[in-house]
């Protein structure tokens, strides 16, 4: 299999939240030839109770243009209609640990730079699906998770790596819904490899601090249309009131406690510039690297909200569409990873923690392994970004991918030393 | 034909601004039908310049809808190529005036009520269209003006009557785009009609006073974006100067000098919950009964954009998308429309003016014409609306519609007495 | 009695609300010469219940300057201690109606231009009290009083005439503070007068139209202090729920239904740059020419504030401290001020009313004899200002004092007609 | 000397930055009593190009006050002139380095509480200045630094040591002014000490870490006052735009860089109800513990400003009141403190370093002693604090100051063993 065209080919196909079928029908292919358990449907995540989950035309306009760039028909509606969830059980020959390893699928919309100094314009990977890219790694992590199972497909292992394909990691649901499938049940270590966090490419960092919890919130201000000029006071402004929200938000404090994050990050307001505005929907988050201090920062951004939306005589719904806790890496699972660094022949390349400025709803696959008993950790592989996440310019150097294989390769062997050294 | 049908025909194709390419081919074909010299095309308006004109996709959109309900092909694609502005002339066969009479065609973004309350849609005839609905009578309009052009079909009048078919009256473009190409040049009377503004069903009032200059505007903040958790700092957030903006064009001062009216009416920022926000535009309107005084406001609105704008470290690119100014009828012209409203029977429900509470560009059809010497009135015939223009609710009484008819006819042929009252 | 010495004296010694001390002692020592029947204290005003009653402290400085600057000390400590309202009555000789005429003394928190292009300060009469200016003509306004009381001396009238000196007009709470110890009970007119206004000097009108309704409110917004840096998030930020509201308040609609206006003029929050703010305070109005509009914007401007202090987490008390209705002159009213002013050789230079673009609590007065079946106006004498009202260059042209007078001697002494036109 | 009966002498008359006259009075007595050499005005410190020097009539009232509580009038006089800073050089029998410790002076605008559960209310001592208070310990500061200079008033140690008696530290002036007069020239050793800090009573950090880089400004809007009602086009809105400004200022990004703080701490606006305020002033800080993101905030902050200025037509003047940088403890220095401890019986009540979440100008000092050369060090004594630094219920155990003398009597005498451990 081709690492790099694999994963240049889920590059140029870059799919948002839950929509995320041309990339699954992939993935399921890939799959189909190894000998793996597959779960997908209900029996990997469960759509019921997911915010703002994907509408039927937005799906169906994925899975058309999933189908008319090649993917198989009968899977790309599956997917669209069950959910973009995979999780695939490939046993080793030997007893040993249940490993769940975790690959996200999601990109962002984000408009990809259109720019010979960008690597994937220059080489024609650059997104095919205008105004939104993969500017997070996710489909370097889809290659990725997808070679390791080539790799291991001869069993040769203690216990059992559970693959998980996990959707709509960007905004925190996917984890969240898989998790109400019970993907992790029985899992003994939990592994999410990232790629990027601005560490050198072929670097590797066994595990993560700092990172953020997080929580998503969408406020959906109504109000009163009114005609702007002919009754103006019979209007109640929806667009104010979301405006001076969005002030409030980002004005709320410092914590000393601990780091924190505020971002409004989409407002749409108003129908026409003569209308007084009667709706306005905005969506924010709050984070902090203790968990305490974003759950008082979550009720404050709901007290700006509600304020704002009493100051103007309007109604606002909030309701809290994501999000993730912080992550504590386990030291034993840390040194297993450094093993299989050194044993991957990365030497002074491995660094046992990276601080880390964002979230990851893994750290709900985490808590829910360490809950009962297991070991959790999120392994950086550096990506030599030339550009920071999110951004139009991000991209990842394909070195790195190999690496990430070999690492995995290694830690679910139990290689702890290659025979290079011997 | 059927003045009903024909305007609840092209109530249920409500189509936004230059986009009203069924209505226009709707037009078309009954012209065709009449004694009538048309012009289209540039010959009607021009396309260059516009503020804001759609995009090619908006108009293929409305172009696929147009034939798929029936219009004819070839019209329509003239129309979504050339624009849908309409001037026909009607020869009448003695010396005369030459009269323009305006009818604008464009519908507005507002999502039609779904009730049985609302006649609309009890009778079958809502929105074809979700999402945008004739809520401020254009529809009647449209009807009105090929009716008439029907009734005055055997010439027996003197002068010439104009039929203007103008696009895009809400925000204040259209007739813009027709002067520019001569569209009233050589009229020595200009009359707008307007259904609703509130009048009982079956009134008629000949002019209007207190009628808005109004500027539209739209800007668009362009900052920076980035991660909102990993480099915030990094981001210019234009959201953030948007929302700034809005608070600061509504907290602008009351005039002693003349009554005012701001509206941000639209807002729309943003596309991740996690980024920084590297674009946001609005669009927002300033408003005065006196045009000076609408200058000074739009100048102010101009500054608050360009302050908000500067304190986040922000672009700001403000464009005027339209306007018109205010509008004083003509005293001859108001006694001539009474005269011919005591010629429809109208009796003592006819007035001289009506208070206005809005804006119209027909304000700049009428400046034209009378900086030229001819004289200009906008004439509002009640509609008995059960809701207020712009609502999900407004309506127009049908009743209406021949009553408008009568009059206009009763006043190009200068019929000043019926025969019924001698 | 010098009447422009005597304006002078007072522009020199200008006093804030309820503080008018030296003004109140310089009335009685005038009316103490004259035939009159005096109140003062309990059976002019009432103190108790009067929002933002001035505090000892302050009374006490006011008092121990007017002492300085000459005024008696027993008067001025009875003024600082009862209030500084006197209710003057003087009976004529012949039956007749019972008029009430209100001349307010109060000055305002403006510091007077140090300008030889200003006549007060040109002449040696500007403001002794930096940082307080008579910037309204309050000063006109006593002098007018007691030269009328004067002139009328000789009890040649019919009827009696009740002359209101009233303080605290600026904010509205002095005629509130009247009217609650029966200032006006049996009158039968009630007559203010006032200088100014934009009209010419030596100009009179009658009556007023459009007089703003208007509440004053101050709002206090009490939070929680904490130090800036070592631990914001204890903090809850008085001064931020204040300048939301600063904005909220400006933003609240135009009204078709009415001209409106809103001001937050004054706001003070804080204690040290280092520490999160625990108290704000401002003070802030409504007023419309419809009182209820009035009433309606008032409700939102506690909505607002309401609001803007839920989201900040703070409280906020809100009290109305003042406020006036709108006035109807009645034409019996307005018909003898007309003659008054023709039998004071005004001719042409009298109009029967003046659009006012202002509020004056004189209005509750007014409402109060027009409910007990009396007549009430509000008559203007042109005052030539070279600035406009409030402004540090406010002026009055002394000519146009003993105009007022003339008329008012002619309007209470029932003179229609001059000798001179005989 | 009793240090209680000192401290609490402080503690009842708090005076403000560079109003501290009768501290400085008291201080002058105690050390005229000592062999030391001592600077006062121009050579302690520069009064020019201070921003936001106190008037005139402020030194003369806290002047009064000082007379009237017993300070030397003559004294009192000269400091409030010439500045209050002090420098006393006190000089060893022997050899040894130039230790310069500083001791700050000034209180708070605090209002101390007034409750039997608040020890200096208990025992006599609260604030006899209403509305301020030694909420931040500089009491004790003052005391401790006299009782050290009466222990080592035999001379019996090496070197020399400078006390500096600081003004204005709060605000970040006073220690700017000081070395305007070169205050610490030929210092080579510099050491700040401070009570509190959340530390429990009788603990000692030898340095601090984490200390926040700090710019304070002051920033006046100015605009055009005009009649709310007649005119209130006709003005330009201070108020406004320092109101957008705040909200502008504290919805500045946090920084992934390095934790920040930011503050509005004081605003007054506006003179009047009813005039559209034309003058703003407030002051805010940036913070940072690193002090290039200080300086990039501070940028910010000025640019908030700028703009909301701009949006609202009036003009704003920005000053740099005072700031500090961040402070790094030499290690050699942590190690002579800990030494010192020790030898005081502390054990293992001291500790190395203390993270403190505040800013002190002693910064200033420590690099100008670090960039010549020398050594640096911030000491923290615990003082048990009931309530938060700058809260009214702030207070000190006064258990604390003897502890404080201890140990730096021990450093400057290098005694660095204790004989009861013998």
């Amino acid at each position: 299999m081709d690492l790099v065209a694999l994963r240049r080919d889920v590059h140029a196909h870059p799919e948002p939240a839950f929509c995320e079928v041309r990339t699954a029908a992939t993935v399921l292919a890939h799959l189909r030839e190894l000998p793996v358990e597959v779960r997908t449907g209900v029996a990997a995540m469960r759509r019921e109770g997911v915010p703002a989950y994907p509408d039927e035309a937005t799906l169906q306009d994925f899975a058309d243009r999933a189908v008319a760039s090649g993917a198989d028909a009968a899977d790309v509606r599956r997917f669209a209609t069950e959910g973009t969830a995979i999780v695939a059980d490939l046993a080793g020959r030997r007893p040993g640990p249940v490993w769940a390893l975790r690959f996200d699928m999601d990109a962002l919309p984000v408009t990809e730079a259109d720019d010979p100094a960008h690597a994937p314009a220059a080489n024609g990977f650059r997104s095919r699906y205008e105004g939104l890219m993969h500017a997070c790694g996710h489909d370097g992590h889809v290659a990725i998770g997808l070679a390791l199972a080539r790799r291991l497909a001869d069993r040769d292992f203690p216990g059992t790596v559970r693959f998980l394909f996990q959707p709509a990691e960007e905004g925190g649901r996917g984890a969240r819904a898989m998790l109400a499938a019970d993907a992790v049940a029985g899992v003994d270590r939990f592994l999410a490899v990232h790629l990027g966090l601005d560490l050198p490419a072929t670097t590797v960092a066994a595990g993560i601090t700092g990172i953020f919890a997080t929580t998503k919130m969408r406020a959906r201000f109504t109000g009163v249309a009114s005609h702007a000029a002919a009754a103006p006071e019979d209007g109640r402004n929806a667009l104010l009131a979301a405006a001076t929200a969005v002030l409030g938000i980002h004005g709320l404090p410092r914590f000393s406690a601990a780091d924190t994050r505020v971002n409004v990050g989409t407002l749409h307001a108003g129908g026409n510039v003569n209308i007084v505005p009667a709706v306005a929907e905005l969506t924010c988050e709050a984070r902090s690297k203790d968990g305490a201090v974003n759950a008082d920062l979550t009720e404050r951004i709901k007290q700006v909200l509600c304020g704002a939306a009493q100051a103007q005589g309007v109604a606002v719904e909030i309701e809290e569409t994501g999000g993730s806790t912080s992550l504590n890496c386990d030291d034993e699972l840390l040194d297993a990873v450094l093993a299989a660094a050194a044993a991957s022949g990365l030497g002074e390349r491995a660094v046992r923690t990276h601080e880390m400025g964002g979230s990851d709803d893994a750290s709900l696959f985490a808590e829910a392994v360490q809950r009962a008993g297991g070991l959790a950790t999120y392994t950086v592989v550096g990506g030599g970004n030339p550009a920071p996440h999110h951004n139009p310019y991000f991209d990842v150097d394909e070195a790195a991918l190999p690496v990430a294989v070999d690492v995995l390769e290694a830690l679910v062997r139990q290689i702890t030393r290659t025979d290079d050294n011997t």
